[in-house]
């Protein structure tokens, strides 16, 4: 997936050779190829650069569009013939080096005193309350409200007739008709990931979007952090409570359920209808069916097909759960006389 | 309860067969009735709308005074002789229906570029920051201070001595003389609660209060949602730590202390002096009494006794729990030798 | 460790007789001696009072150089020789009593029109987007970015190339160089802390500070609460989640990686390099050492030991909680047919 020019500025191409020299990294191939985007291996277009780190086992998915990769030793044997490649202890740390060479997020850039842009597009039936921010090429749906203090940042796309409460932000997100915003809610803050580097652990890059489709209500001071490179995407109807985490590169289909506390790793894939309980947490890349339901408080580290219900920590069938507890209280408590 | 005028504009009166057509339902009663309420069962009074949904199996209370209610096929049994109804499969759905055409919420109609309204009402003494937003028909008390950035929403009263802090957003409440908001707080955002309609689920209505009685101290970036018809109420020197949630109708006595992540379900009821670590959860509708304590990352499913000291999830007597633990450890792990 | 006066404005000196008349409380030694800071006992200056409350037999450390002590009658025994005290039942209300009379938080003080303060120190390549507030006091070092609608308060010193994410809040806070808060971050909010009072509770006062070192980086609505007298301490390059809390007096030490819901109590010490998996929880006064790995949703209630893996609520080493939750489901559970 190429990196959205209305979040990211492009800054011009970058050689693979000067890559290479900058980062005093081993080049393979074509020095003077131009590199003029980032993505992952699986989604890298032509110009692309994509990286392989890991210990070079778990499966993966290279584009063979892709115009080179950044690799660690324990991947070198898994590029495809014709692909030119760096090799580096830090794959994702030469890979943000060119980032930032190719790309410079647009809300890095945007100050001054203009609260409401002249170079964001506004439908005049929109209504602004006081203080709310509106950047450079934002775009505001018709009939939608947008609250106190609000800040939309650069480039951000909003359908019609939504509400953006108070005090919420929203940056590098693509967002439909009728969705709800409540106050404090985080759309497209990056991720968290921490990626080792030469001089030691340093942020990981987010190029990514958030994707959120109609009738999505998003409640106070959750947040969903915009995708790696490719899109963190929620589905219509999709409905978050409070105080939720949503990581970066999540897929939840429509009419989701999430009470307050959920926290949703990277990466997971969320089916539709599926229901969370409050204070559900799910590890990153599980895969979650459809028609789910998930009990309060569970801590989930696999996947599940379409339609079980689960519980506990680690999460269990429900009814295996209850019946752990029910035996374990019956065995551990001393028999009450009849 | 009545809908408080000071939130939510009334838009005029609706007939009961206007509102039967317009959502294609089935009436029994008086075509004519004017409608100019809507509220819960339990709590309408003359001219006020109710409803009543789910199996018609669990308990119900319906004020005698209620003028209409709109009820599922399993609940229309239980209406008393003499109210006028409506029959429809989404009672939550014709009954928000009915709503969006009494009242409008002021909130949604705040806006314009006057930070401070001159129509609020400001004690001279009061202290304000910059960006902080004042909106119509709030009421700010003596020796008051709000913050940089913080929102305090239309018919917001505040009394005296109260500190809001930065960035918070304070609606639709009544706040107390001594109450402290720390930064971000988000008080009287909308409950999650989601109904089923005719398009798919909708996000159910809120037209309920936030009251902050004195002395009550809400922690940064915590939030305490509005009641659906009825009040959210925190009584005098309860104090929220950080990050915690306090859902819509939820009834806290006095010196009630709630560490961080504590997330209390819609309709809980919790008596004076009860203590709860951190991470703790309620599930909805359970009642706490007074001076009981809960233990750190408790999850509580039903009722518990004034004084009782509880842990675990879900969540049991504390030494009962505790027994469980050293019960399963010396049975599941190999003897050490002595 | 002394107030800072960037933060807390010193309104002069007080006798210890005036503040036990005052208070009504006894006073034994000099009725003259002038106080002009406040301090925990361990960390008291000449000049300083302190406080001694509890049950008179957990471990205290006072500073010999402290000018006087509050304490209550359980631990009236353990003031050195020659140091002057006051006996309370309420010690701690005592000492806050006098910590309004000699100092006030100046972001208390902080109002007016002048979004950035003509008497803050920023350096001319700042970056400020719109509605961003500077108190004045404020220092901002050389090539940071200061989103829209943050607010930093008076005093705060930020160094370079830091990114100050929008609608954050910074107040009582030393920030190094390549910090990064992401939206809604809280900065030095007053940690939560509640002391029995003659008027029933109070919220503990909190003169401390938050100290993040250089290329800290704290996720999206998470906070970090300044110290109660001293500091709350973040090493070079710990890197928080979203939705974390961290509590006052915390230390954390360089490299710390703590994932989403992570919650730290009062006065937790962690070493480097340690990792906490998603909401986890640490019990106050905890000590973590270095290279520990916490797993997702673990309770810690005791101290660690460095490069220990544990798990489970309340916490044990991983391998020991993975067998007692494969026993558990061995044996409480019908056997499978071969």
């Amino acid at each position: 997936m190429p990196v959205d020019v209305r979040f990211f500025a492009p800054l011009g191409s970058l050689s693979l050779g000067e890559l290479a020299k900058q980062t005093g990294s081993g080049l393979f191939g074509d020095e003077d190829l131009k590199l003029t985007g980032i993505s992952s291996a699986a989604n890298g277009r032509r110009g692309d650069l994509g990286f392989l780190d890991g210990d070079g086992k778990s499966a993966i998915e290279i584009n063979p569009d892709i115009s080179a990769l950044v690799v660690n030793d324990a991947n070198v044997a898994r590029i495809p013939d014709g692909i030119p490649y760096i090799i580096s202890k830090f794959p994702r740390h030469v890979h943000g080096t060119a980032a930032v060479k190719l790309f410079r997020p647009r809300h890095l850039d945007w100050h001054g005193e203009s609260a409401i842009s002249p170079d964001a597009t506004v439908d005049e039936s929109v209504k602004i309350a006081p203080g709310a921010a509106i950047a450079p090429g934002a775009v505001i749906g018709a009939g939608t409200f947008i609250g106190a203090n609000a800040v939309i940042g650069p480039g951000v796309q909003i359908g019609r007739n939504c509400v953006i409460g108070p005090a919420a932000t929203v940056f590098c997100a693509l967002i439909g008709d009728h969705v709800r915003l409540l106050s404090g809610a985080r759309i497209g803050e990056a991720g968290f990931g921490v990626m080792p580097g030469p001089s030691g652990a340093e942020d990981a890059p987010h190029y990514g979007r958030v994707v959120l489709q109609d009738h999505v209500t998003i409640g106070a001071n959750s947040c969903v952090d915009r995708g790696a490179f490719d899109d963190t995407i929620l589905g219509e109807r999709t409905r978050i409570d409070n105080l939720c985490q949503i990581a970066h590169n999540v897929v939840l289909g429509r009419s989701v359920l999430m009470a307050a506390f959920g926290g949703i790793s990277g990466s997971v894939q969320i089916g539709d209808g599926t229901m969370l309980g409050g204070r559900v947490g799910i590890a990153d890349h599980v895969k979650v069916g459809e028609g789910v339901s998930l009990a309060a408080s569970s801590g989930l580290f696999r996947n599940i097909e379409d339609g079980e219900t689960w519980g506990g920590t680690p999460a269990k069938p429900l009814r295996q759960w209850m019946r752990e507890i029910a035996w374990l209280q019956k065995n551990a408590n001393p028999k009450k006389k009849g």
